[in-house]
């Protein structure tokens, strides 16, 4: 089953016990790590996972509070030795910004780095989707959010997975061939030796609907935002502040949590956890409360508490 | 007393719970942050000190698992609401490194750094000796190390001090004028309005030796290392590697522990503590038997531990 552990829920500052923005994601056999804040690799070691099995990192934005932890990151996992190539998905010019730095070089890494960067612009110019990952089992995508600099959110969801076949029932009707029990898992009708028709929606069941998880920060309320999390089974949205810090949260290009409930709401989303919090809330319950009124299923994220979409 | 406290006794990796390297000195009403390793900013928390309370910031190189916590840490002093001045020392090229980085720049902050940058060869055309803030209480220096890239070490000791005058003793040899006694405690002589000569030496103390502290990382044994720990009262050295490693420690611009024993000995410190263990070295009491065979007075550095000259 997919699970979403949360490694950091603090804004900005890491405060009352809370450490910075990153969120790791198993999916099948893949290892997803979104957002890098400092300190991510201890974060890595605190929920058990070696930084050596990550498949894919993805970064939001600039901001130091989300991307201060991957050259750390960068430099632990190889002196594991790590040879795998690493794919690395954030805006253009972060080849650049990691070399500037003299503990670090791209080029000296024992393993490379697949790069998918977005432009700098954050696709504003074009319907926004951005695509980041694709395989057998899992696909990732970015879309524009809406924050002081440019940044993207991802959403991570099932490949599309062939419904059942009800192999009993096809041969019942005269179907014999293997490649034609093929052809009807795949979506296609076929003709049996007798000529009869059999279409493939008469043996095999409805497609499953992609399992889906959005990530949605650092941003206002809006449409990117919407659509990552859109029938999304959880999302995990920017609340960095209350109700009475509506103004601070538009002034910032950050979410109040009864926003960041509006958009879950507005989406169809299954299930939203509240993170980045500002250190001037140091209880998330008062926040919590406030997202319920408007989105029922909604609960403040728990560092290292392991979410399983099933 | 000036306080010393280890935040991080780990080479490269954090490993078997220690911390990449940082250590807080607090001297007086001075507090001084010698390297700065990721996640100092929260090891300072753990520490109960504030960030924002630093004076000075001292790198000693470039390599990651000492300086990239520095990015993070003056983000989070920027959003502390700082604005004194923060004297940070280290190699030339720090603030391009720094500006390098889109999370961060220099003159955006809400403070200004006053940068003391030591060549990039390491001073070793010089003497070595690179002054790096004096004033009535503390001075501090750095001087060259033999590590694989250009890396300075620091030392921390007591602003001269002057004996306590005997006042009385003074006003028994006739000494009557306020300024007279100013001059004595100074260090100068004095005539009475008798015409007699009084000494100083006769009515003040003899100075008392300044307090030291030696920061002596990453580095082989060497010159430098020696001289910054000359009769210190405590020499915090690299003893990254068992006597089993000597040739790995040459070849990487390391020491063994026994190998920073030699130099405490040599340089007639007073007490050595080890640090920067490598994560193949789990127990940090093999290398302290080692080193105490050469110089007994050794122990392994404890994170957290407030070690204080007295």
């Amino acid at each position: 089953m997919p699970t979403v552990t949360v490694l950091g829920t603090s804004a900005a500052l890491p405060a009352h016990g809370r450490h910075l923005s990153a969120t790791l994601v198993q999916w099948g056999a893949r290892t997803v790590l979104l957002d890098c804040g400092e300190g991510t690799q201890f974060r890595l070691m605190d929920a058990g996972v070696s930084a050596a099995r990550l498949d894919l990192v993805c970064l939001t934005h600039w901001h130091g509070d989300h991307a201060f932890g991957l050259p750390g990151l960068l430099s632990t996992v190889a002196l594991q030795g790590r040879t795998a190539p690493l794919v690395l998905a954030g805006p253009d010019g972060l080849a650049e910004a990691l070399n500037a730095w003299p503990g670090i070089h791209l080029d000296g890494l024992p393993f490379s780095l697949d790069l998918r960067l977005w432009p700098h612009d954050g696709c504003r110019a074009t319907d926004g989707r951005f695509d980041v990952w694709k395989d057998e089992t899992l696909v990732v995508t970015a879309r524009p959010l809406d924050h002081r600099v440019p940044t993207m959110g991802y959403r991570l969801e099932d490949a599309p997975r062939p419904g059942n076949l009800d192999a009993d029932k096809a041969r019942a009707l005269g179907v014999t061939d293997f490649r034609d029990f093929r052809r009807l898992k795949a979506g296609h009708d076929v003709t049996t030796p007798e000529g009869k028709r059999v279409r493939s929606t008469d043996v095999v069941t409805p497609r499953p609907p992609p399992r889906a998880f959005a990530y949605a920060l650092d941003t206002a309320p809006c449409d990117g935002a919407r659509l990552l999390a859109r029938n999304a089974d959880l999302v995990l949205h920017d609340a960095t502040f209350s109700d009475e810090w509506t103004a601070r949260a538009a002034e910032t290009g950050h979410s109040t949590a009864r926003q960041a409930a509006e958009v879950a709401a507005a989406a169809g989303a299954k299930r939203l956890l509240l993170t980045h919090f500002s250190a001037r809330h140091e209880r998330s319950a008062p926040l919590v409360a406030e997202a319920r009124s408007v989105f029922l299923n909604t609960d403040a994220a728990e560092e290292l508490c392991p979410y399983v979409l099933d």
